[in-house]
């Protein structure tokens, strides 16, 4: 399986990621190498990782799993015990987790004694898809996602797909609406591959996800225009995300789930303001039906997360600018939506 | 007085900076724009600010000062108020302070939103001739200094002489002594210039002392090389720093009163085992002496300052290395000394 070239780095797969990461390590001349895991990886993935590794880990270090452990004091006590450890400038640290644990190992390798070595190697397909490409790291603010961090690239990303046999099927389908994302802003066949052909765990598939992203990523590394097109589903899914996880009468959503009722969503407004055929559309919802329930919203919950977005507008000179799409593989930013085409999304997405 | 360029950024003093300032103000458009002061800068340098500003400030930020406050927690209180008064990515932060604090707000701005723009502003002698260069930001990890943080460099760096009046002489000496440094590692006629003539604090000298650690700094940007020279005196100046923060019995002395003291005792160990003559070494004693009283070290305070040399040691593959010099303005660095010189170069310095 072909490796993919980002900016500073590459993200291998499968035998060819043990064979760089092997490489790698004997190559420089590491002073302590420490391993950071959640109960999960621990236990799960550890093993695997412990198996294929050729020198010796001088330091597993361990982190409670979850979202609400995202945060600045979670850090404090790994750089402490980083410190304690005697880890140094010629230190390495190697993440094993989903996109918590890389996001946040990322950030504390990233500002130890400003700055030192660290690889991740995602288990969740959400992290091995998404995570894998940018070189953004970092923790919560309170409830904030994401407000501390920084953009800081690992010395490699090594995907395996083996990891993903620990991770129950919601879990995994979290990460399949990211892949279903790459295949709507970017790439028609790919969408119509993961749509019909199931089987959306094998390496090529990832792969071609990762070689997505990385490609919208290398045209716009800082942020300023076509990478936004990431954000496809997510204006519209991150609110709902909010919104389930604050009210305890709803089911929380994993990320994934989120994101795939915003895509249906913002596919209707792109089928209203850019034109996306009916036939498209509705593809589209029928793609993500096929794998994500239907989630119920009354009148209530879509005020209230209509609420949320206008929230966010605070963050953003005041705008909400949805990605929309003119076609399935080609997405347009900087679109503004008119309040009243909201509630007929929802009714579309619940009809 | 022309302005210093750096790698990405320049610094301006007195009236290029005012109009470098109000020139970039106008041309960005920052959504917010922040003030972080202490309770020093706040009273004495603030109005100073104010005047010549020509934009309107949204909030002023502050901290209070002292190394006992650059830790993490400390930033995660800046980093809530800018997430309370909607800062967001396109907003600035401008450091008005001592190092402490541009540390600090370096590394606040640094990691904000994965990072947002900030200006400098030192008011100390110290901050303006080194803290000013180089891209070093960052806090504290208990009594670890500068553990946590990044190397970024702010939008620009704004130096006006004007803000010395306020600091007391024990302060501005403290700069001084690193002025002093920049001499002996670099440049002799600057050495010379510095000791026959009194007047460091002239915008001329602030300016070479500026220029000569920026050339330093372009030439090893990550710290592989040269840039070690930076560090002459260091070695022994921070555990005599350390030393005497931590022992009740000893005066305080400010960083640069104890480096003043690790470049005379590092002067010996330069003409003990590189060839610095006697000449320069006497030179060089004098130079410091006559500026900074000298400290008395008894045999259980030079013990125990070793031992905190060794300790430091865990912290570089087991090694210490010391810059020395082969003559005033011609460093050398990665040198190793045998323990039994130490003793003598005290010895030398308290004679």
């Amino acid at each position: 399986m072909e490796s993919v070239k980002s900016q500073s780095y590459e993200v291998h797969i499968n035998e060819l990621a043990k064979a760089a990461l092997n490489q790698h390590v004997a190559q420089n001349k590491y002073s302590k190498i420490f391993l950071l895991v959640d109960e999960n990886t621990k236990l799960h993935c550890k093993p695997l990782f412990l198996d294929m590794f050729e020198s010796a880990i001088d330091a597993v270090l361990e982190i409670p799993s979850g979202e609400e452990h995202k945060h600045i004091h979670t850090c404090l006590q790994l750089w402490e015990q980083l410190s304690r450890l005697d880890g140094d400038r010629k230190s390495l640290l190697i993440n094993l987790g989903g996109g918590v644990l890389t996001d946040m190992g990322g950030f504390v390798a990233s500002t130890f004694k400003r700055g030192i070595d660290f690889i991740n190697i995602p288990t969740t397909l959400l992290s091995m898809v998404d995570a894998s490409i940018g070189g953004k790291t970092g923790v919560d603010l309170g409830s904030l996602k994401n407000q501390i961090g920084v953009i800081n690239q690992p010395q490699m990303v090594l995907v395996f797909p083996e990891f993903l046999k620990t991770l129950d099927e919601r879990q995994t389908k979290s990460g399949y609406a990211e892949m279903l994302k790459h295949g709507l802003i970017q790439d028609k066949a790919y969408w119509n591959d993961l749509t019909e052909n199931q089987n959306f765990t094998d390496p090529a598939c990832i792969q071609k996800s990762i070689a997505i992203k990385n490609e919208v990523v290398l045209q716009d590394p800082t942020e300023q225009g076509l990478r936004k097109i990431l954000n496809f589903g997510h204006t519209l899914g991150h609110a709902i995300e909010s919104y389930c996880l604050d009210n305890p009468n709803k089911r929380t959503l994993l990320h994934g789930e989120a994101i795939a009722v915003g895509m249906i969503l913002e596919g209707y407004l792109s089928h209203e303001l850019r034109g996306l055929s009916r036939l498209a559309l509705d593809d589209i919802k029928k793609g993500f039906l096929a794998h994500f329930d239907r989630v119920d919203f009354n009148e209530e919950d879509i005020d209230a997360i209509l609420q949320l977005l206008k929230y966010d507008k605070k963050n953003s000179h005041g705008n909400v600018n949805f990605v929309l799409l003119q076609a399935i593989g080609t997405a347009v930013t900087d679109i503004k939506v008119p309040e009243e085409l909201f509630p007929k999304a929802f009714a579309y997405y619940e009809e």
